[in-house]
C-alpha cells in the first residue's frame, strides 16, 4: 500500500499488529477514526495507554486487579481454602458469571505449550506453590481448557502438589445443559458416558 | 461483564466502540495489550493520538495529506484537467495501485444517503465545483462504488456541471479480468453485454 500520509502510515502500521486485524481492516478504523468527533480519538488512545501503564496484578491469585489484592481475594466471605486454578482473566470472569463459585482463583497467565516456548517458569506455578505451602487449602480445581496444553499443565500442576493432602478435582465435560445429543461430537459424548454421575445428583438443578 | 479493574473496562469500552469489534474481542485485544512489552501500547496509542490530532486534508482535492497541498495535486507531471471524483482515501490508493491514472482526484468524503442523514453540504461538492469553475477542467471521472448512493451521488454531480463544457465518463464495469463468464453475476454480465467496448479497445492490454 501506498499511504498518502506518514500519519496514516504509522496508525496502520501499529493497529495491524493486532491480533486478527489486518492492514486492510487497520485501513477501515483508522478512515472510522478520522470521521469521528477528535475527543472519541483521544479517549481511546488514553484508556489504551493508561491501561497499560497503570495495570496491576493481585499479590495472591494474579488476576487483574486495581489495588494489591483483588475484589475477590479481599472479600471475607470467599473460601480461601478452595482455589480454582485458570487461565486467564477471562475466565475468572467466566466462573464469576456463573455465581456457583464460593471459592478463590490461581491465574496461571497462560498454559505450557513449548511449541510457543513456554514453560512452567512463565507462568505464576510458583505462586500457586506457595499459596498451598503457607495457607490452609483444602482443594484445587482445574478449569484449564481441554487441550493437550491444558492437560499438560494440569498435570505438571498436579505433581507438584501431589505431596501435600488436597483434594484434586477438574470442571464437568459433557453435553452441554439443553443441547441435544445428535449434535454433540463424539469426544464429548463419550466424556459424558465414561465420566457419568449419580442421577440424584443430575437432578440437583441450582 | 463483571470487570476485575476499572482500567480494563474503560479500554474494552472504548475499543468496543471501534465498527465490526464486540466486546469479546475487545476484551480478547486487552489481554494481547497486556501481554505485549510496555511500549507496544505506547507506540499504538500515541499513533492514534497524533493521527486524529495532526492529520490535514489537501485544499484541493481533499484527499489526507501531510501537507497543505497532497503530492499527487503537487506533482507537475499529472493532468490537472482530468478529476477523479472518488469517495474516500482507500479509492484513491486504489487507482493509484493500478498506475493507468495520470490525472488528478477528487475525494467527496462520502457518498449522498438520505437514509443515513448524508446530504451534498455533508460532502466536498462545492470544493468541486469551483475547481471546475476556476480552473481548465476538461474531464470528471466518476469513480464512486455502484449503488443506489453512488448513483445518485454521481447525477447530483453532473447535473451541477452540466452546464460547462466537460466530458463525462465513468469507470466501467463488467466481468473481472480473468474471471470466468458463468460465475459472474447477472447484473455484471448484462452490463458487460450492454456496454461492450470495439475489439480493438479490448485488445490494447497494458
Amino acid at each position: 500500500m501506498d499511504f498518502p500520509s506518514s500519519l496514516v502510515q504509522k496508525a496502520v502500521e501499529e493497529i495491524a499488529q493486532l491480533p486478527g486485524i489486518g492492514r486492510r481492516s487497520a485501513m477501515r478504523l483508522v478512515l472510522h477514526l478520522l470521521r469521528q468527533p477528535k475527543d472519541f480519538s483521544e479517549r481511546l488512545s488514553g484508556a489504551i495507554a493508561t491501561l497499560r501503564a497503570q495495570i496491576r496484578y493481585c499479590t495472591t491469585c494474579h488476576n487483574i486487579s486495581d489495588t494489591e489484592q483483588c475484589s475477590i481475594c479481599a472479600n471475607p466471605l470467599r473460601d480461601k481454602r478452595i482455589i480454582c486454578v485458570v487461565e486467564d482473566v477471562r475466565d475468572v470472569m467466566a466462573v464469576e458469571a456463573t455465581g456457583q463459585f464460593r471459592g478463590v482463583y490461581h491465574v496461571l497467565g497462560g498454559k505450557i505449550a513449548p511449541m510457543e516456548g513456554i514453560g512452567p517458569n512463565d507462568l505464576t506455578i510458583d505462586a500457586l506453590l506457595n499459596r498451598v505451602e503457607e495457607q490452609d487449602v483444602h482443594e484445587i480445581i482445574f478449569a484449564l481448557g481441554s487441550t493437550m496444553e491444558g492437560d499438560t499443565t494440569n498435570y505438571y500442576i498436579f505433581k507438584k502438589l501431589e505431596k501435600y493432602s488436597l483434594t484434586f478435582s477438574a470442571i464437568s465435560r459433557g453435553i452441554g445443559v439443553g443441547d441435544e445429543l445428535e449434535y454433540a461430537d463424539e469426544l464429548t459424548l463419550g466424556r459424558s458416558i465414561s465420566q457419568r454421575i449419580p442421577f440424584e445428583t443430575s437432578m440437583n438443578n441450582d
